[in-house]
């Protein structure tokens, strides 16, 4: 006979005005238990968490419901959840056994009773990778830097890209992957270990945008013919003013608005006056195009260390709230990872 | 022996920092003078102005030379200059011819010696139309409407587009395509009787945005495929938040901020929530993809009065400071024209 355990969960407590506040906004719940062998599963898999990523547009959550987006709102008193690794415990569907590894949204807590299995699967690891890289240069971040470079940098040898956030999951693969195309890369980021970072994967210039000004470096080293934009604001005013004609900005993220209801942008005359094409995207919508490719393409290299991937791993459950604000305020020193458990 | 006569010119004379003013930013020169029969050519042409045309960009020749932009700054002391047409009086060049008519940037002054004739074309008048078209829905403004169109708009029957400034002569011409499209129209302009215009040409909602708020018109009637921008600012927050997924904005120019150094925008955001794509370009890009079908398609319609526009002609060249401060104030009724000459 097991243990009746403690379930730990992150419930989502109740919608923040500014950043989130640990303890307020999410709070680490103790009350619910589980007996792993004899839980009912009605069908379902038992998971256990492994590790679960933190990521920036997860302010975008902790919204109220009746505002319409792209994701849809945490809800008070669930848990919150997002991109994770599991392993199987007990299944009672035929798609799963008791220790596959998947990927896909997890819930914030040790154990997950999933029904609805559409939006997990099972995962192998040929080249036998930390798992929590699933989540990161393989996940979701991985994917968006690679499928959006691919569809709207029409980048050619020679051209100047302009990388905001360049040390985090996103930004730092775009970085390796506009210097395969053969482009000068300038990259930004908050701190000088992150700027340290950025040099290490290649970037032809890197600045700690508080201590430099992005104008500044921008209109010295541009113009710039892209800009993949994880900021917003005055950041992407800058890029606008330091834009070649024809340039191609890609929005990807705005983290300087997420927690400030909006960061003025004043310079966006130059969409005509430079003929600039800004494209905003949803990963979803590229995997159909780009998946196979990049299933084809990136984790070899990762394995080889060809490419490079950086992780800020936090170990505990409990800490998932602080990760979350940190991640909001740039505190974490790149991709956010929390350690749940070892296996 | 002809007279002497004098040569009336519009000069440039300071940059302004809010709207231009009339007799301080431009000044009505009557100090020159010109004799039509002697006056050297040496190997130019000779035109007499007959209608000038007075647009919104002009604004942006209004600035300190050292700032770069798409067009050239206007430089202090000399002509302000745009659009026009002209008759030609004499010439020493063999591709113009007197009694000619041309097309093309004229300088703002009764008679000019073109001695480049670079910008300037011979045009003909098949369909007998009034020389004011070919500076209004024949010249750039129609085809500014019709190029970014057919390039940008990548319009669905059944879609919904908004429009503003739906009443001038790039708005009027992208309402008609639009519904020649099949698309549910939306027209924003900021008179009751620009209003009354937009419903004559097809407009299936068409509001005064002085007095109707644009969101709450657009959350009844949208969400938008389609954005139309003449505006920028708030009007752009506005389409931003009323976009459909995979909205399509042209980014044709932003009155709203012209003379204010810039009107913020908040809710970029939406670009990737929505994943909208915006495309700003300049009309001169489009010519040379989209001319020959412009010119076989556009010219008859107006003639036939299939395509409708509207023109509100002020008389006098010395008036050109005056029209060029209504444009950017909207107080012109519709495309504004200026009358110099009969012939």
């Amino acid at each position: 006979m097991t243990p009746i355990i403690i379930n730990g969960r992150i419930l989502f407590n109740s919608v923040p005005t500014g950043f989130p506040e640990p303890g307020k906004t999410t709070i680490y719940d103790t009350t619910q238990t589980i007996d792993l062998e004899s839980v009912a599963l009605d069908g379902g898999v038992l998971i256990k968490v492994l590790e679960l990523s933190v990521d920036p547009y997860m302010r975008g959550r902790m919204r109220d419901p009746s505002v319409k987006s792209y994701a849809p709102a945490f809800v008070i008193g669930e848990p919150t959840y997002g991109f994770g690794v599991g392993v199987v415990v007990r299944s009672e569907n035929p798609a799963f056994k008791t220790g596959d590894h998947v990927y896909g949204i997890l819930e914030h807590q040790h154990y997950i009773i999933k029904k609805d299995v559409s939006r997990i699967k099972v995962i192998t690891n040929p080249n036998n990778l930390p798992w929590s890289t699933f989540i990161g240069v393989l996940g979701m971040p991985g994917r968006t830097a690679y499928m959006a470079w691919k569809e709207f940098s029409k980048a050619k040898p020679g051209e100047t890209v302009f990388v905001s956030t360049a040390a985090g999951p996103v930004g730092s693969l775009v970085i390796q992957l506009a210097k395969k195309d053969g482009l000068k890369v300038i990259g930004s980021a908050g701190s000088e270990e992150k700027v340290q970072f950025i040099k290490e994967i290649g970037a032809d210039v890197a600045f700690n945008y508080k201590t430099t000004k992005t104008a500044e470096v921008l209109e010295k080293e541009g113009p710039i013919d892209v800009y993949w934009d994880n900021v917003g604001g005055a950041t992407l005013d800058a890029a606008l003013e330091a834009a070649s004609k024809g340039a191609r900005f890609i929005e990807c993220g705005m983290i300087s608005t997420y927690n400030t209801g909006g960061e003025p942008v004043f310079k966006l005359q130059q969409m005509f006056r430079r003929s600039i094409t800004m494209s905003g995207f949803i990963v979803d919508d590229l995997y159909p195009k780009w998946t196979e490719e990049f299933e084809a393409t990136i984790p070899p290299k990762v394995a080889s260390g060809e490419i490079k991937y950086r992780e800020d791993i936090y170990r505990g459950l409990e800490n998932v709230g602080d990760v979350i604000l940190a991640v909001q305020k740039g505190l974490n020193k790149a991709k956010a990872v929390v350690h749940v458990a070892d296996a």
